[in-house]
């Protein structure tokens, strides 16, 4: 049963995306219990809304924990990194994709689609190559040719629409149910559930105060937030963390209304941020987010670019190279002042090879093979 | 106490990691048995030259093991894929720098450094930053700047140099005792012993047939043939599967000392292969892996440029993007006529990502956002 979660409206279709006013619908809350089992799908087996079909998985999910080990102790805290970049696409979007593509496979879909130019993009490229599914990925007109090589090698159609962006969303469900083309979008409700994974695997391994979450759409958000809550209603955990949802100044719609008590988000004009896979200036999440937020007192924070930059370059000493966006969370940590002694779990949402060409080249030496010596002892 | 593979010679100091004859020392053979634990560092314990610094670990390893769904049933195969591109810097070098690195903390370095230009420079570098060591990565003159992005990102300190690549690498240990610089080269003791994780992992999953293994410097060959050993001599496995090594036919050198019924490999002259990954002319490994092939009765198979990227594509097709290098086993797979309904495991040993500018760039329609449900359709 889908529900919406802004004004309570159920719907029995399954196939189903957003309510009748707009908003993205979601799944009911499921309770279970964990089991032994080798991977995240197996061990919360009674949380999912379908069987997982583990023949199409491509081992995404169960992704490493990381202990900081420079950063928490000058700020103080206890800190974690959940490396998303550990998965099959190297990024956090495999998990919604799985259950999305699952989910396509048993309604009868013979094609799917989504409206992305980078991590979601490939990973639903990848996964729907994997089913034997047609995929049409649909990009804006300013698609960047380097993006575009990584969703195209899995052979997907790839189709630059010009036009405005923020209508392509929902023109695309219009037609996919037109077409018989299942969206896996940012905040289709399959995908909103395979990113609960990420709080129940968190919740295995030690119990967070604080969670940041880089957030665009806030899919990923309210997927970690239902995770959360479900293990709570199941008696599984006692509290909840608190979320903090971390977006770039230059693109922050969600944060901006939060703040001015809007009850709606309003389109950001002109956005501009180095943080590319968190600037959607109209988040298709955004007021669900919203409710979230004040429903159970958390935090939106939104950072600058330079700040973002500077967590990027704190995260490579950790050993960890995340794309910008990536390193939101640890960008908000500052802002926060949380209690000394805090846990903190931030998401590292995708890999640094991603947006490579935007690095910088660092400096490098030369060295003729005979004084190799000579510059190394420098 | 270290042993040499070939000539037999044993040597008690641990940071050596040369023979007097000139091959690569290896530790002797370890047995064990298993336990339970969440990584495969804790679940092998008994099997480590050293004791794992888990607070140093970037939770690489226990990576998945991926069966295919549709080349596997067209070539009358049970066929998996063993997903290393999932590591914390995306390849499998990941699991011997970690080990690698533990050694050179406990011995009391301050500096480590690499001879590399791809993978292993990045994982070396990664882990070296999160360990609070200096990193000294020496690459050739003709290293392209974007490889180097991945690895400046971490904070090594990167060097060109001008001369002859074969002879850094014996260059490099010479002065790294000297200088106090630990090189974790490709074939470093302890690196060998990290990947026998690979082989500890499927043996965790199944009993495999066939395992196909890309080849440059023959490390990585090397540690899962120990890790495959060593099971068997612990009595974990009844059998050896079939292990074989794949070059690329434009930098063949194991392959044809193999064919000619060498004991020694000749330096490769002008190699040139897409597989940049596996293109070592004179890899130090090789002695000591053509001791293995004779020993075990194992395979060297040489694949052309063609199928190697033809077997890229395959692979994408499964859902894997992998960079040409690590697509050399599926290329192999059709020229071993193995019989019916064998276990395959190809090792997938980096990203696709890293290679990207490489790739070619697929074709994209343009489509007015008015046209879209025409564009669909088609």
């Amino acid at each position: 049963m889908l529900r919406c979660p802004v004004c309570g409206r159920e719907y029995r279709d399954m196939k189903r995306m957003r309510c009748g006013c707009g908003e993205p619908l979601e799944f009911k809350l499921f309770k279970g219990e964990p089991y032994i089992g080798k991977n995240v799908w197996e061990r919360f087996w009674d949380f999912w809304p379908i069987e997982p079909d583990l023949d199409l998985s491509l081992g995404e999910g169960d992704t490493p924990l990381i202990k900081s080990r420079k950063l928490g102790r000058e700020l103080g805290l206890e800190l974690y990194f959940k490396n998303e970049t550990a998965n099959p696409t190297w990024s956090f979007k495999d998990r919604g994709t799985f259950l999305g593509i699952t989910a396509a496979l048993k309604f009868g879909y013979k094609a799917v689609g989504t409206v992305s130019t980078g991590n979601m993009a490939a990973s639903v490229a990848a996964y729907a190559s994997r089913a034997g599914l047609k995929a049409k990925i649909l990009v804006s007109e300013s698609a960047s040719d380097e993006k575009l090589k990584a969703v195209s090698v899995y052979g997907a159609s790839v189709v630059r629409v010009k036009g405005d962006y923020g209508r392509l969303y929902f023109e695309s469900l219009r037609l996919g149910e037109r077409l018989g083309i299942y969206f896996i979008n940012s905040d289709n409700p399959f995908r909103i559930e395979g990113y609960k994974g990420i709080a129940f695997e968190i919740a295995e391994e030690l119990t967070p105060d604080c969670i940041l979450i880089p957030t665009s759409s806030g899919g990923l958000f309210r997927g970690i937030a239902k995770g959360f809550i479900e293990l709570k209603e199941s008696g599984l955990i006692d509290e909840l963390p608190m979320l903090v949802a971390v977006q770039a100044e230059g693109c922050s719609p969600i944060c901006r209304a939060f703040k001015e008590g809007k009850e709606k988000i309003e389109r950001f004009e002109n956005p501009k941020t180095v943080a590319k896979a968190i600037a959607n200036p109209y988040p298709p999440s955004g007021n669900a987010l919203l409710k979230l937020l004040r429903e159970f007192g958390w935090k939106c924070v939104a950072v600058s670019d330079g700040e973002i930059l500077e967590a990027q370059r704190e995260l490579s000493e950790e050993g960890l190279f995340v794309q910008p966006a990536s390193a939101a969370g640890i960008a908000a940590l500052k802002r926060l002042e949380l209690p000394e002694g805090s846990k903190v779990v931030s998401i590292l949402t995708g890999s640094g090879l991603k947006t490579l060409s935007h690095a910088e080249t660092g400096k490098t030496a030369e060295c003729p093979l005979e004084s190799l010596e000579k510059c190394l002892g420098g």
